[in-house]
């Protein structure tokens, strides 16, 4: 059997990457989604393992000293982190493996395995970006400028990437993510 | 606008490339088919810049010598050739421009055009590829003993391309040549 292949899913807050992987995870089989590792407090309803796998910060912190984690971060206290056996466990078993992370993250990943594909979703325009941040309505003025001056850093890493689906169109967008994973299968690994 | 993206399609004798190429050019507009040069003489029905482009011996020579092909080979005593100027200029008007070309031809426009995107077409096994050219029953035994020997040597090049569509499947393998093309829209040019 040949290994599956590790896809890096990332793009500014906004650009709608969740909503493009979560349909394109319900059609591609091969397709696995990472769950990443948190030591927050499970919430109602969330099973370990499928929303997060749940840790003792000792736990994640040893997990770190061992360079277990492809990559991880701290934000508000809790650390979240991509725990790299059960990546490697489910490419082994010939699954694709897909992570949604932080564009920081990605960059992590990046350097830790070139093997990685790394796929960034941007705005059609930062002025279409905050139209749809400012759209939510959840979050204050302040927050969506802060969120819109993050997006501008982000999209400056653009280039650094192996793809970049402009979501300008939700359609067009699953279909081409779906084709990236399709083209990637018959890519000859040098 | 962006220009186009030029794709080189190849693969062993029964392969069936030519079928995928004819029903995936049916349903993608941006595509266009590179027309070749030649100077056999035409058959009936066959239109210049269509079919081929005819031209004389002389015409095709002086081409050459200015570095006008982005490959040629000669045939039975007849030139054939693929003019570059034309694959530019529907570059620039933004079509992407797809050759069909023997694997010879393929791998020297890989080193004059580095930009080309390689796709090989694979057949499933030598087995596979025998019982197809068998089953043709349109040429001795001799000359598919001779096609199965130069498939061999062509099969050794494929890992210098940048896809293998494996053509087990005719639906699939379409499917595969559309993904890759799709793929590349997306792909970040370095």
């Amino acid at each position: 059997m040949n290994p599956g292949k590790l896809f890096v899913f990332t793009g500014p807050s906004g650009t709608g990457k969740g909503t493009i992987l979560s349909q394109v995870l319900a059609c591609e089989p091969q397709l696995r989604l990472s769950v990443s590792a948190t030591t927050r407090q499970p919430r109602e309803g969330e099973v370990n393992g499928v929303h997060y796998w749940f840790m003792s910060q000792a736990e994640f912190e040893n997990k770190i000293e061992h360079d277990a984690f492809l990559e991880h971060a701290c934000y508000v206290g809790n650390y979240y982190g991509t725990p790299e056996q059960p990546v490697n466990d489910q490419l082994a078993e010939g699954y694709d493996v897909i992570l949604e992370i932080e564009v920081q993250g990605a960059m992590q990943i990046h350097k830790k395995r070139p093997d990685a594909i790394m796929v960034f979703v941007a705005p059609p325009s930062m002025e279409e970006l905050s139209n749809r941040l400012h759209g939510r309505g959840t979050e204050s003025s302040e927050k969506v400028a802060a969120r819109l001056a993050q997006a501008e850093t982000e999209l400056s890493h653009q280039s650094q990437f192996d793809y970049v689906i402009v979501n300008d169109d939700l359609g067009e967008a699953i279909a081409d993510l779906r084709a990236i994973l399709r083209a990637e299968r018959c890519r000859v690994v040098r």
